[in-house]
């Protein structure tokens, strides 16, 4: 099972992609970013994201992606230019045939961190421990290894999955 | 010269379409929705607006495609989900090659009415008689197809360019 993280954003999406065997290894594949133009007018900064997880989603075949689920911006603007993103990259998704996971940020943070209010930092350092890796080069990258390592948890594991259950009430 | 509207949404997108000969001669070709299955979750009705867009978008060619410029709500969430389907109907025409053209809803009433204030009923008058049509079914299909035959104008008509170069300043 290949799983892809996706952190959509209009001028930086942060991409990671880990798998997880039968016998239940997770292992870190890849992580990164799609960057675009910042020169490029909005519609042209659309096309190479999309066009980026074309190439991301053709390499890894992922099964599943998995996305931020909830928005909670006060900003109008901003959530437009972000649902702009978020709507090209769910739409690669689709087409590619991955089946789309949604969790809120706390929710991965709780799972990763142990706190649902950890900071980006330590989001990163668990990661490091967690997929054996030296260094994570991009926060956006973090952020989306952080959810596709999540949901590998979330499938390896029946007590994380009841766990997760139970507090998806309070969160 | 083929030109698109396009009024999107994340349930019904509409669609208008028109075309301007080299002598300046305006013709309607088609109108309509792309309406998604409400029943639908919401990353696969993106998948449905992409391939409606991917469908018009072959069958008639534009060459430029017209968008509603400016999101001027207050509701950050509605926001959010009009970013998603514009994100792929946008993505879907730069893909096919169009130029993508941004006009405010208003600019768009005063140049198919007089008015920038009127009413969508008033908008769809003036389009029956100028496209001489019979009806237009839809409502969603009606701001699309004023947006592309408000193009069509600006194309044949170098005063009507100079007066919404002027207009758009107080716009």
């Amino acid at each position: 099972m290949v799983i892809l993280g996706i952190d959509p954003g209009s001028r930086t999406t942060g991409f990671g992609v880990v798998s997880l065997s039968s016998r239940g290894v997770l292992q870190h594949i890849s992580h990164g970013v799609i960057a675009m133009k910042a020169s490029d007018a909005f519609p042209l900064r659309m096309k190479e994201l999309g066009e980026g997880m074309q190439s991301i989603l053709g390499k890894y075949k992922p099964q599943q992606v998995v996305i931020e689920k909830i928005f909670l911006g006060k900003n109008a603007d901003s959530a437009f230019k972000l649902g702009h993103a978020r709507g090209v990259a769910l739409y690669e998704s689709v087409r590619h045939g991955a089946e789309i996971i949604e969790y809120s940020t706390r929710l991965i943070k709780k799972g990763i961190t142990g706190s649902g209010a950890a900071s980006k930092e330590s989001v990163q350092n668990c990661l490091l421990r967690l997929l054996n890796l030296k260094a994570i080069n991009r926060m956006d990258a973090s952020d989306a290894l952080a959810m596709a390592t999540f949901q590998a948890f979330h499938l390896m594991n029946p007590l994380h999955r009841k766990a997760v259950s139970g507090q998806a009430l309070d969160l």
